[in-house]
């Protein structure tokens, strides 16, 4: 009863997705909203995923060479404004401090939306030989764009992000390093969170403001929109050239430095929630999720059925992150509560259970139960997340393959669209038109022009002529 | 001879201790400075020793229950204002943000001094009934302060910290925490930084804006001066009754919460390197050095040499951190290198050592130089490296015990301060007259109040009424 209430909280995802969202993300008590427009609370159930993400990416960025640093909040205005495509990108979405303590600044500051420029700010004075190459630098920090329509994780007007910011000798080297980090990303996704994504390259009209060339990463959602899930860029010398950054190379020759930037954001717990959550709410992988094993005592009044509850946590806890709850709620409501944030198991025991030397295991994903007996407790644990962790990454691939369709002909491509949703691969010229124009009438964008290139068609599926890509296309968010 | 001219660009810290410190920020690469006033880039060698120390200092969070949080970095100029005494604390010292995008915002919003006011008005409609009770949440984040006079780490426009900030459903739960949290910053320094502190409660003067109490940790600097290291402040009801944080307790009677806060900073890093520097450089606690081991090879051409030194690497950075400087530069510069980066043992390897298996480890806190045979490294260092962290802390503590004083009348009390530097015990009749005169008289502050009264007089030493409290004395950072 409990639990069907609870459930009954949340919108079903099949009558209003957004809402469901909306629902999920209040009811799991990942974030509430503030009294400041556009900004969240990102509350303790939702910053513990934040933690083991970050904590698992940064691992793998100290692996391949990243070291962390931290860059000022503040931009002025002048620096800003020196990378004339970059400031054309920010300049209408950021947030202005022109007071400090009670006098007008000489020159105002924006908040931070990106770093690039500090960045180049600060490698200018801190290159000077090609022994000080590359440096290969990122921050964890929160950014700020003045956004008008929010949505707590997908887009609000100050958000958590990292952002990395390179600097090389060559060109060739400032590429690899920009396609290493998308990899970095993808298999993150993957391994971690349970993600499949879409690796490739943005049209020149979707590019980041100042990058000469930017690879993404596309994550296909429940509802069959489209996610960017992670962004790497080029700069080649733009920045270097506006800013000045060079170095004496081997030569003795003065070059300009060729430079990326490479960033993930909350945004990814957004992509969680809805590549995998259900109409009981979250459902996080094993990796991320911040209860793995929730306990629940049956009877817990009943003699020593709290004991052995906290009994069995002490056994789990070494290796896994498990809770008891031992609230005076009823059983029937801890499991709703529990599926509703995502607990990848649900332990059961009761004065029964305990007589009988074993316990009920049930699975949040595919709701199996089985019984283990206590002895074998801690080998299954470890079991079952592994198999969950890895069911989760298969379901989503089959929901991407079976959500992802080809069109060849601009009928097929609006039929497509009307009746499904998901990603559409079809043939394009490569001119900025045909874009805009596919953009316009169908209401969807680009995603990318997926390093695996199939050959779905000769001709591009908006203008007829020869195609020279195949490219993702979708809605996004 | 590179290390004499290494050693020669940093001044020495008895010449002019102030230059010291700055030299050593610079030299052993911790920060730079920015094209914005008052904030620096905390480089990787700095934001290394930041990692480790948050770390250890989460961890021991969490053990007591600290959930993290992360709240908008914005408060509005009315929420700002709810608590009188607050916002004249901090209003005068804030950076507002007027215009978001292009528009002028209806209300200007401060970049977070600290967060009291949005914790509150966020608790406001999170804490309904006494099962909500506590609330003990944390946040790692930046904050922003219009200093006028900036010193990298002990006072910038941005620093990095975390702040706790929590409800009780009593008053004693609350004071109970906030001694909690003062402990927990204790034993913090001493175990992981080799800081020795004063536990104590700042006088009534010297209290945070709003506070009931507050409670700080003291440490001395090598040049005598005393550094507050972290505060605990009770905040009574004084906050929940300005902003309505009430709960339903168990008789059902609406109850104002108790609130307390916490906070240290990067500010700590600064108290590291004035605590231990020496004048070759930084000499870090192994529990925070990002390199414990310094692998230095000699005559790295000949054959075998770099392979043993990446060897022996690979043995030790199981356990330890270990860096091999395999860079083209000379040993002497090396060594020089570092020594000035705080590097806790140089490990020393050439042919010769290879011959006779074995190599030479050299302490970078005493430079003792000891021969280790390979077989023995591995538990050698691990050895070394504990014997550093506890001779570090007993010389800290000596340190502080040689400079302390004790004053009973005004003549000795201006003669320590004249002729010494260091704390000064004193008995205060507790009027902040007395407080005031001391302060104008001798540019010295009430550092505390602390736990372990004694009673070195029987009046004050400033009006010679009788004495309530003892207090430490000293000229602060």
């Amino acid at each position: 009863m409990a639990d069907k209430k609870m459930v009954e909280e949340i919108t079903s995802m099949d009558v209003d997705f957004a809402q469901w969202y909306t629902d999920v993300v209040k009811k799991a008590e990942l974030v509430d909203y503030t009294s400041v427009k556009g900004c969240m609370v990102i509350k303790p159930a939702g910053y513990a995923i934040w933690e083991l993400l970050q904590r698992q990416l940064d691992e793998r960025f100290k692996k391949a060479g990243v070291e962390n640093v931290y860059l000022p909040m503040f931009i002025p205005e002048s620096l800003l404004q020196k990378e004339k495509d970059h400031v054309e990108g920010f300049a209408p979405e950021v947030a202005w401090v022109t007071h400090g303590g009670m006098q007008p600044l000489q020159e105002r500051l924006c908040v931070r939306p990106t770093s690039e420029t500090l960045f180049c700010d600060f490698y200018k004075n801190d290159i000077h030989s090609y022994r000080d190459l590359p440096r290969v630098y990122n921050q964890w920090c929160s950014v700020v764009r003045w956004e008008k329509e929010t949505r707590p994780f997908l887009r609000s007007r100050e958000f958590l992000w990292q952002e990395g910011h390179t600097a090389h000798a060559t060109a060739q080297e400032a590429e690899e390093r920009t396609i290493q980090m998308l990899n970095i990303y993808a298999d993150f996704c993957r391994e971690v969170l349970a993600i499949p994504v879409i690796k490739g390259r943005k049209t020149d009209k979707e590019k980041f403001a100042g990058a000469v060339a930017t690879y993404t990463i596309e994550a296909l959602m429940h509802d069959g929109k489209a996610l960017q899930s992670g962004t790497s860029h080029n700069f080649g010398d733009g920045f270097a050239k506006a800013f000045g950054i060079q170095f004496a190379d081997k030569d003795n020759g003065q070059k300009y430095v060729h430079q990326t930037s490479w960033g993930v954001s909350t945004r990814l717990i957004g992509g969680i929630i809805m590549v995998h959550g259900d109409n009981e709410g979250l459902v996080l992988p094993p990796r991320v999720a911040p209860v793995q094993v929730c306990i629940i005592p049956i009877q817990q009044k009943k003699e020593g059925v709290l004991d052995k509850a906290y009994a069995l946590r002490g056994i789990l806890e070494k290796n896994f992150r498990v809770k008891v709850d031992d609230s005076d709620k009823s059983p029937g409501w801890k499991f709703a509560e529990a599926e509703m944030r995502g607990a990848c198991l649900r332990l059961e025991v009761g004065p029964k259970d305990i007589e009988a030397g074993k316990c009920v295991l049930c699975r949040r994903d595919t709701r199996e139960k089985v019984e283990v007996a206590f002895e074998e407790l801690e080998s299954r644990v470890g079991e079952l997340l592994d198999t969950i962790q890895r069911e989760m990454l298969q379901r989503a691939e089959a929901h991407m393959a079976s959500h992802t369709y080809t069109a060849s002909t601009m009928e097929e491509f609006e039929n497509l669209f009307r009746e499904k949703s998901g990603f559409v691969k079809a043939m394009w010229c490569g001119c900025q038109e045909c874009e805009d124009k596919i953009k316009e009438k169908l209401a969807v964008t680009s995603r990318c022009m997926p390093f695996e290139q199939e050959n779905v068609a000769d001709t591009c599926v908006c203008c007829g002529k020869p195609a020279k890509k195949m490219v993702y296309w979708g809605r996004s968010y």
